[in-house]
Order: C-alpha cells, then structure tokens, then sequence
C-alpha cells in the first residue's frame, strides 16, 4: 500500500517567514512585485531555502489509453494516443517545444497505451493495455492503480536524480478529460454539472452524452470519494495515476510541482487525498478551458498562475507557467538590496 | 514636427490568415493553445512573417524628474530617481534580473533627471533638468517635449539596428504616476475618479491630495486632448514622452512593442495618438494593480497577458511576460503538424 509508506514534510514556514522580510528589503515599493513575491516565499518554504532554484526543470509525460471511448466520447479516435506518442519521442508535440525552450529534461512513459509501441526514447512502463470501460466493469483492479501509482512515482524519483529542480507533468490519454470528470465528480460530491466539458472539442450532442456516460458510471461503480485507490481503480486512468503517484514523489523530496490543466489538476487532487501534505508543494500553472478545472482549483486550494484560454493538456500550460516561477527565484537572489544601493527609503 | 514625419504601415492582414491557417494544421485540438495561437498571429501580422523571431528582445529604461513632487504626491523622495539609475547601471534593479533572464539588451537613457549624473554605462540624452511643477507652471515646452520624443525614437532605433526583435521600454522617475494619471485624464475626458493610485505606495490621506493637485493642474493648465504634444507639455513627463517615441520607432519599423504597466500604456496611448496604427504593434504585458491602468488598457484597446499583481513598473511586467510571446513563436515554428506526424484527424 503505496500510501503508507509516502512522508511529506510540511512546508517550512521558518525560512518562509524570514524570505518574506528579506524580499521587502529589496530595491522595490514593499508588495510591488506581486504575485512574483508570494511565489518566491513560497518556494523558499517547499524547498526549505532562501535562495531556492528551479532550473533545470523536469517534464514527464505519461501515456495510457482509456476503455471508455468506446461509448463514442471524445473527438478524436484511440489510435491518436499512440500516433501522439510518437510524435512526442519525434520531438514535435507541443510540449516538446515548451520543454525546450525552458530547457527541460524530457520523458515520455508509456504507462498504458492500448497497442505496443516499439520506440527507441520510450519509457515503456505499461501496467495494462489501457483501462477497461468504466461504464461495463471497473477501469483497473486497486493493483494496477497502486502499480501506476508506483510507476510515476520511480519515474520522478529517478529523474529527481538526474538534478531537476521542479516538477512539470503532462498527460496523452484519448478520454482522458470524460475520466477526470468521473474522478472530479467522486471527489467533489453531488452532480456532475459543470464537470464535464468539450475536451479535444465536442459537438454539444456529444456532450450530453458524455455527461450521461458519466452519470452512468458513477452509479453503476460507486467508487468510494474517501479511497483514492478505489476512485482509481474504478473510473481512473492509468497516466492519472501515474502523474499522482510522481507528485508524491517529488513532494516527499520538497521538489516544487507545476500543475498543468484539468487532468493533471485531477491527479493532483489524488496526490493530495493519499497523502495530505503534497500539495504543500504544488502551484497550478494555468487556467484551463474545460469548465471543471475550476472546481478542480477550488478543492486543490489553489489559484492559476495564468490565464491564457489553454485547453490542450500534455503539460503545456504548466511549461510555458515555468519561466514566472524562474522569474521569482532570480528576483530574490539578484536584486539590490534598498541599502546595498544606498537608496533612500520611503518618506514618512 | 515629429508626428508629421512618421509613418507606420497597417499590420499585414493577409500573412496573418495563412499563419492562421497553417496553426490549425499543427498537432494539437484546434484553438487549443488559445491566447498563444493568438499572439503567433498577431506577430505574423505586425512582422509580415509566418515564422517570426522575438529574440533577442530589447529593454530601454528612460528615467526623468517630475516637478510635481514638490507637491508631496509620492512616497519616495526625488533624489531616489537618481539613486535608482545607479542601481540599473549597476545591476541590482528588478529590471535587470528580469532583462538578463529573457537575454535582454538593456540600456538606461537619462532624458531628464533633476540632478547630473557621471556614470559609465549611461546614456546621457538629457533634455532638461526634470520638469517644471505642472501645477505652477506647464511642465515643459513643446519643443522640448518633441525633443524627448526624439531621444526615445533614436534610441529605439539604434537599439533595432543592433539587432532587437521585440521593444521592452521601462520608466524611472519619482512622480510619474502623478504625471500619467494626469495625461489620463485628458485622454479619457471627464472627472479622474479611478485614474488616480498610490503609485510606490501612499496613504489614504496623501491620495486624495495626490488626486487635488491633478484636478487642479488640470483645470489651470487646460492640456488640449487633441494635441498630444500640447498634453505632454503641459501635464506630461520627459520619461514618458520618450517612450511614446521609442514605440513609434519599433512600430515604424514593425518591431513587435511589449508595453509594461499604468506609465508605460499611457506613453503607449500618446504614441497611438500621434499615429493611430503605432498600436497595430503593441502587445499589454501585464494587468497593473495601478487602478488607472484598467482604463488606460481599454482605451488602447487591448487584453494584458499576464494578471500577477504588479505594480513596479521599469518594463519588469513586460519582460516578465516576454517568454510568452516567445512561446508563440516557437509553437508555429517547431511544432508538427497532423500530416507530417502521421495524425489520424478528428471523427466526424
């Protein structure tokens, strides 16, 4: 049982406290810097130092494929979440530009792609051949949720090792957002109203059909909203998991987290049920389009960095999030300070 | 008569609708990457490029005196411009740390600090000693107003020949939120209800006397809203009216402008002024807590990129918000699209 085995530290508020003065000592009106002065803070108390650093960050995308577009949910076919893992290894997908260009290591780990994938860069860490419908039979047995949990979990430890200084996840799952509506709904209680949105982009009808799987799901599996290994295995995915399970990693290490969108939000508010602490660690990226992501944010307990209208998942919004992060940690350990300058404070 | 001379072109409409085009082909759902898909266009436009490149970015900071402090309206002393200049020279300003993170060239041009300053690293193009307390006397002549402009237009032109793709322009001058309100209000017509902040940080009290010697420098100076010359002469700032013309420069010359926070857009708003198109070239940086600024952005008629609280000013929201532009080019550049990576398309 992963869960019983993870310690997190609790954030250091010591070291914030005593960043928090020092930032106010710099060649700036007290407060003028904003949202880039709470962040710093912030990142002194995960890390437990004053001068924390960020770079070079670490991207893992973790793939798996998703039983339930067989009932006809998403815009796009399954085939598509192997075709983008190639393009992934090939370097061409969205957040393989924006790991470059914030100098990212890079991964991509097959957790659970529905076919076999022979690629030379792949990460093959496959638990299953994708879940099972949800709206039939359980995704996964409570096993292959634990191993997906354990899958994410050595793969940010290792690239930990490798000297990465912030953690971005991404995801590739076609059906992965009617999932993490399942999910979300479990978690957040009463109806799925508002938590279920268009995805890769959806036809209304096919909206309110997604929306009825849903329901569908929900009553025919009753996932228990207080197990998060329940909630996996019977209406998650493997790649969710897997980003859960590497969260908790990086937090058990006071690695920073930068959440992506709607599933990684999700994944994120699995960490959190398994072990309390981890989102000590985490900032949330960006605002996503899909209208769930909200309510995702609320129970997370966190606010956006951006707000850029992004909706493509893969843990894009998160890396183009990243170089604000970088912006706050260089603010605090490059500017004067008001009396290293000889600078005149304000008059009373 | 510098405006007379001026002439920027439209942005190309036409390369922008086959960047379009050619960003809905990529590997991603379509629209997904919203506000950057967005700004690739928009760079498209003001370029004339399908691949534009934003790096390396250029920030000019511009300090000057304001002669209103005289009537207490701010929270630091005069003598801080100064100090503040030695700061950039020497590197310990916020501007600073964010210019080297984006891989700025950075230059600080004084165009009319109170007092001389000998410094190796400045460039000295000072019009006049700060200006005069506008509510006495105008703040300056018109013709030394048009020398500002000009000081900022040929700055930004050598800073382009040096290669620059992208204009950053910064403020430094004790005051010159008072300045800017003023030139608000004008703009904007009517009463200065809303235009008017606390600048580095007043009190309750020193606003709302801040707020009577603008109603008051307004209603004995009688800028002409018409004539942006006459408003900056009267209520305006040697800072501000050089980077009106360094923006007239980069748009002449359809290098893509970055405008910062309330001082920046309100020279933005001079520049549009002088030549409606200018702003054709002009991105919003970030959304100021500076509550003037709201206003000041709706009149420009644009949306800010990032909404993180800032209100420093020095460019620092601009370049904060640099690697998102940068974002965008790297997104049409680099990314595959669905044919080249073998993507099946959406399911009809």
């Amino acid at each position: 049982m992963i869960h019983t085995m993870i310690k997190i530290q609790p954030k250091n508020k010591q070291v914030g406290e005593s960043v928090k003065a020092y930032v106010d000592t710099l060649t700036k009106p007290i407060g003028s810097l904003g949202r880039l002065e709470e962040i710093a803070v912030e990142l002194a108390e995960m890390t437990g130092e004053t001068f924390p650093v960020v770079t070079p960050p670490g991207v893992i995308v973790f793939a798996a494929d998703h039983g339930v577009v067989k009932e006809g949910v998403s815009a796009f076919p399954q085939e598509v979440t192997k075709q983008m893992v190639l393009n992934f290894i090939h370097g061409g997908a969205a957040i393989n530009v924006f790991s470059r260009q914030i100098g990212a290591h890079f991964e991509i780990v097959d957790v659970g792609v529905a076919e076999d994938i022979n690629a030379e860069g792949l990460v093959n860490r496959k638990v299953r051949y994708g879940t099972a419908n949800f709206c039939e039979t359980d995704a996964m047995t409570r096993k292959e949720a634990e191993q997906a949990i354990a899958v994410g979990y050595e793969q940010a430890e290792k690239m930990i090792e490798k000297g990465i200084k912030c953690l971005i996840l991404g995801e590739m799952g076609i059906g992965n957002t009617t999932t993490s509506s399942a999910i979300l709904a479990v978690l957040n209680g009463g109806n799925i109203d508002g938590l279920v949105g268009r995805g890769t982009g959806i036809t209304d009808e096919k909206l309110k059909h997604k929306q009825r799987v849903i329901e569908k799901a929900l009553l025919e599996r009753k996932p228990n909203h207080q197990d998060p290994i329940d909630i996996l295995a019977k209406v998650g995915g493997l790649e969710i998991s897997a980003m859960a399970g590497a969260m908790l990693a990086a937090a058990s290490k006071r690695i920073p987290i930068l959440v992506d969108g709607f599933i990684c939000t999700t994944a994120a508010l699995i960490a959190k049920q398994i072990c309390n602490t981890a989102s000590d660690y985490m900032f949330v990226g960006h605002r996503s389009l899909e209208p769930g992501h909200e309510t995702a944010i609320r129970l997370l307990g966190k606010s956006p960095i951006l707000d850029l209208g992004l909706r493509l998942g893969e843990g894009t919004g998160a890396a183009v999030a990243f170089p604000i992060l970088q912006s706050a940690t260089l603010m605090t350990k490059e500017m004067a300070t008001f009396s290293s300058a000889n600078i005149s404070k304000e008059l009373k």
